[in-house]
């Protein structure tokens, strides 16, 4: 997704421009950085930039390893509709980071842990591509809200199968965790909103 | 909870205990790590471990600045029976969370995600002492499972909160998450088992 540009170039201009990238991204931030800015560092033009990764969100997932675009991954997703969009969610979320020697979300959960640069990085991209994304899908008034829970139950997923790697979560098939979680990431999406407990 | 030993002693003899158990807990894991070991290597009789700790489960929680221990706080969350379960577990959960200056789950989560032996150690705490607790408490037959997927709700739920710091999860008061995640929570815990996707 990320190779592609017609003309083959040298890898170092890539290397060069995916350096800038993560330097930027660290230090301004998801939504602080610009393509220009980091064109600029890498010492090419941003016409070059936007020729092999084409916007800020696809330099990103390649600069940080992100498994995947949002823009790309969720028109998929959202096309069926509603109805079993929690499951289709999950199913995909435990495809990618099940795949042999994969782990790149994962490593996006460790550095995020352990760094508040990297920390505050996660949340502007999150924010901008990915709950912005679903948030506008929904079209409900608490949106943002359900975004959120639906990643907070896909990022404990993630923590307990592949960080702490918890048994038996940890061994699971996708069909045992699809029939358990995917009813939680369905009502976040597309649940009546809870009236609050009694007091 | 930690101090109260009714003489008071140096408390270099509690500082030395409690290096020595931070040490045999990265080194050893939590079910590898024995008192009888950790007090060797402070150089103080098992008897004195005992009498300032009174278990392992509470030395790892003294060492570790876990800020409760589950044989404690257990009791009091199952007293109410089945009903409610979810909701208390919760309130709990975002009760220690939330104090100021508190995290130190949180401070747990960062080590274990930068560091496998920080995570072999968690891991061990929390199938021993967490999980079981709540297994045998469940007393059904996927109880453990159960149990990982509560935990695994918990654990997204820090880290989009105190970690990643999302919004508006993180500003989220705790009548709205108890109205969204509780009944997520119940679900796992006593929910009847799913019979699985249809194919």
């Amino acid at each position: 997704m990320v190779r592609g540009g017609r003309r083959p170039r040298p890898s170092g201009t890539r290397e060069a421009i995916l350096r800038a990238a993560r330097r930027a991204f660290h230090e301004r931030g998801y939504d602080g950085a610009t393509i220009r800015g980091i064109a600029a560092d890498a010492g090419v033009d941003p016409a070059l930039v936007y020729h092999f990764y084409g916007s800020k969100e696809r330099l990103f997932a390649a600069a940080m390893e992100v498994p995947f675009t949002p823009s790309e991954v969720f028109p998929a997703l959202l096309e069926g509709g509603a109805e079993g969009l929690g499951e289709r969610i999950l199913r995909f979320f435990l495809e990618v980071n099940d795949r042999p020697g994969a782990g790149p979300f994962v490593a996006l959960i460790r550095s995020a842990s352990s760094n508040e640069r990297a920390a505050a990085m996660l949340r502007g991209f999150m924010a901008w591509e990915v709950i912005g994304r679903l948030a506008r899908a929904l079209g409900v008034p608490d949106a943002e809200l359900r975004a959120t829970l639906v990643g907070s139950q896909l990022a404990g997923l993630a923590m307990a199968r592949y960080v702490l790697r918890v048994e038996p979560l940890a061994s699971a098939d996708h069909d045992t965790l699809a029939a358990w979680i995917a009813p939680t990431l369905q009502r976040y999406l597309t649940g009546e909103p809870p009236t609050g407990p009694r007091p």
